[in-house]
């Protein structure tokens, strides 16, 4: 039994495990005010070209949402997300319990538009309306599309004009700048959002996102937040250590390349079985459509998600790839479709 | 420069870093839905004696702390604690933040006694006030010192028969566990509390805290609770894993002798030198009471926190020791400060 | 310049002003602990033909909402409401304020039914969402409509199956229950649903609006959540006086009654003259589709609210009558635009 | 029985039920966007010789302290009160709810101090600890002392220097601004703080507080904030109709000045019966110390509240006054005592 279930399901790349075992015995200051933080810190900064970035490191992305959005937003303020965006369906309502609506707009794959942004805004027109204050981007989304550089500059533009803050979800950040279409880079996102991380946990470290905060008035007292929602990591040397593995050369998009280079053959090989898909994905997430037959087949093999009924005898399913994923295991599960 | 500041500075224990090395490019399901998470639960259950208790693991002790009280109280209840006690003024209000009041009481040595808590709940009369209903205790206390087994059975019976929630913050509990006086057992632990939490950030993991919920109405939908408040780790098997290694033998209370030792190692050392304490504590931090002037030397060679002003020429320091503490060290500070 | 904006632009019954003015001087306990309040609680009891249900009044609806709806509520559980529920839209957020999230379902006529909730239920299958607990439904809704008999036991059956909290806000229940095919009676509403109120403000009282609790486990320590969010009027009698002079005859359903019947006439009026409605209503709201030209005219005249844009040359606006409304200035705006 | 228990026994003056009748049948716009209001807010703004600050009116005072408190701060911000103060002990943790710890300070008299102030300042150090941004005040307090002129010059100074918000709580400012002794006007409590209350609840109003806000960076957006709490009455005229008759005359100084005299005669004649106090207080709340078999006697004839216990066998009372007070009554007491 292989799994394409996720992108989390292995550990880390081994240069962080050994980073990790050779500092093991150092002492260090905890909270993340030890020198691997400033290392890491530094080396983000030169990666985002903007010394003036706040980056803070944290466990987990629902974490980072729950703690940026509550800290940006005033009690009557709301988040603007795609339908599917992450804080829309999938941590529990973290946002609604620090007080914010999330203000839910149906996206054509997944992603955000000026225009679905004007739409909410012109619903909320006076106080007995939340205000929409941020702007709530996944790149790579839920469904594995991404932004070009296009939309990302009309997205901000909009924000800017608007008073919006643009914050950028980047759990799987990597993959969306390793797909092969991918106008992107990490100093585009830090210009042209107000605050977005960087997902380490998704693409080879055992856990860890970097949040880059470029906005001026966002800055201020953030460390106070992380702690009072529980996301100070004791010793957060061990955050910086992988981010530092992930960013002193260019591991980072090694690893998210590989795992947009697996997805890509899984995708080919389906297509070229004939089989087709519920978006065209260039990332690590691939959602083929299958006959419920070949499923029933699949699933002894192979371990994946379920997505959603596409008729009666068929069912979209998610396939995650990783930097972890084995080119043979893809092949095995090409092979099988085949078969 | 030698840093008795914290029992966090160093990393984890090498048997703990060999099992995540091994385990690395298992594919294993997330969020602690994996094989790890589940023996890892078996073996606590075990330990406390308890095949009926939830078990679940968290990655700091602010996280469990805000989670669990936030699950098990009603909007208008609050927890009552010692005022030095950690949720009272060192997690920036985080359980404020979950809508709660923190009911503190002033406590000789940072225990809380059923007289105390009986002074809140008379203090508390109708629904103009809160409702104290959950008695929060740190065992080993914030300031080093210890329940014995007729004080934790006191508190038990008298929140049973008061109908309030006795919930133990176990980020030290090794310490107090292997306290050379300890009557308590984790098996005690567990039947005379609600719900407490065994800290093993603090005693030689990389960081991880197994919340034990005993009391059978706080256990439901508790993971839904972890998840609302970004807990949930991605790759649960790593806090498993930890556990695994500090449990299958007797490696949590090993390291946590260690540390003991080397406190009552300084302790003894700063006594014999004419000094004395803030406080008698026998578990691994110690507050010996140093003149001004020793401390300006001593701050060159080793690292450590202020604690209070005692007077006009003296002032509290704290000293923390962990699993990883040199002997050597210790001997050297015993020498320093007789010089 | 007459207003069909809204069902309290005017002040209230002149029996409830000669109650109040009558029992001025009285001297009487505050925060509801008065003998008034008790006579109207006793008095609801037997409207509602419970003598066992809890009531408690309140200043104003969104307050209502809030309270009992977080009160009743653990912090991961969800409010399923129409997505034009007065909770989802105009409450600036007050439920999302309180931790919890609104999981908002399009329904026709705003009137959910058992086959939505299902959906809702069905599209929250794990820990990784909010559990829908609680139903929010209207009556009569926001845009007019009033939900039957059987519509009512549907719900109340599907909501006691699935363990879910039946909630039913009566800001407007007056005007329901009057309608001139309702089926419904006062303890109809209070054996059918978990809780719900019955609104004064919009139906002759100053301010106003009594919850009723029937569902046991959620009375307990509800004056607690009263006061918790500003709830607990200091002069309490001042509502129960109200409720007492609107329940002791009929005067609650006569002037409810009044609304619907000036509501009809309008709505008979701008039939007969040609124009349709957004939707069917019998209760005090009406929806007609005017052209643009004609609104023009028509706001020198008669103050009314904007609903919606219907095409590029006709819009849906709203209008509202009261207990307080004028037979002649229906007959007016009639006449206007037959004109 | 006559009631000393607490100054919101009676309804109204009988100015505001007059002019409450006599507007009865108007329309007005709702939730206070009427004529009324504005005249109201012009009124008010004179009165405070203030003509750029906001005013909102308010039902109660716990409403106007969860609302205006959590408006104010970030979520990682405290309050700063006194022990006594109304937000710690008699609000079932409203603000808590909010998300906001009270830091709590014990204070003489009820009454915070630069010093105090500096010292809850100083005890909170770094991100670990909540950072206290807003000062809570009460005037009168909540044992009947009131502010001098020096005093609050002296917090207003400290708080400006501290980056802190000064809020002053007057659900009962006008038995303080005609105490005796008094020196402060309304203009000075704009001038020196940067919001505050003026309670009309407790001097002759129904019910109602207007909230003023002048420092300009705590206006925007405010009435979101009263719509998100539950706290925008619909018919909102009627906060503004009453303090129209409060300020368009002196009526809310002289119903004010009427309580203090009748407070001040009872503590005269307590005094000269040979009894003592708890506190000194020229304002309309008297804490006279009372045997208990005195106390066994009187409450057959005069309601009060008991305080606390003072000794074995004395019980310190609160005997409160108001607009409504009977001079006769005030006599029967005093000649019931000497009996």
């Amino acid at each position: 039994m292989y799994s394409f279930k996720n992108d989390y399901s292995e550990g880390a790349h081994e240069n962080i495990l050994k980073a990790m075992v050779n500092s093991n015995l150092e002492q260090t200051s905890g909270y993340g005010e030890d020198t691997y933080t400033e290392i890491a810190k530094k080396l983000l900064k030169e990666k985002i070209e903007d010394g003036t970035a706040d980056i803070h490191f944290f466990v987990g992305g629902t974490q980072v949402n729950l703690t940026a959005i509550s800290a940006f937003l005033r009690p009557h303020e709301a988040a603007v997300a795609a339908e599917i965006g992450h804080i829309n369906v999938h941590e529990t309502g973290a946002i609604e319990a620090t007080g914010h609506k999330v203000v839910a707009m149906k996206a054509q794959d997944g992603k955000l538009t000026p225009a679905l942004i004007e739409e909410a805004l012109d619903r909320h027109t006076d106080e007995h309306m939340v205000k929409p204050k941020l702007v709530y981007i996944s790149n790579s989304t839920e469904i594995g599309t991404h932004y070009n550089l296009k939309e990302l500059e009309g997205l901000s533009e909009f924000c800017k004009a608007h008073g919006l803050i643009l914050f950028m979800d980047g759990a799987r950040l990597g993959s969306a700048l390793t797909a092969h279409d991918n106008e992107i880079t990490l100093a585009d996102c830090a210009r042209l959002t107000d605050a977005f991380y960087i997902g380490g946990t998704k693409n080879g470290a055992l856990m860890g996102e970097a949040l880059v905060i470029t906005k001026e008035e966002l800055k201020a007292d953030f460390r106070f937040h992380i702690k009072q929602k529980g996301a100070l990591l004791a010793k957060g040397r061990l955050l910086a250590i992988q981010f530092i593995e992930l960013f002193k050369e260019d591991l980072f998009f090694d690893l998210a390349a590989h795992a947009n280079q697996m997805a890509n053959q899984l995708a080919e090989g389906i297509r070229a079985a004939g089989y087709s898909f519920l978006t065209e994905s260039v990332t690590n997430q691939v959602f083929p459509i299958f006959p419920d037959v070949l499923l029933e087949q699949l699933k002894e093999e192979f371990d994946f998600s379920f997505w959603e009924r596409k008729d009666e005898t068929h069912t979209v399913i998610r396939l995650v790839t990783s930097w972890a994923t084995k080119p043979e295991e893809v092949e095995r599960f090409i092979a099988f479709i085949n078969q």
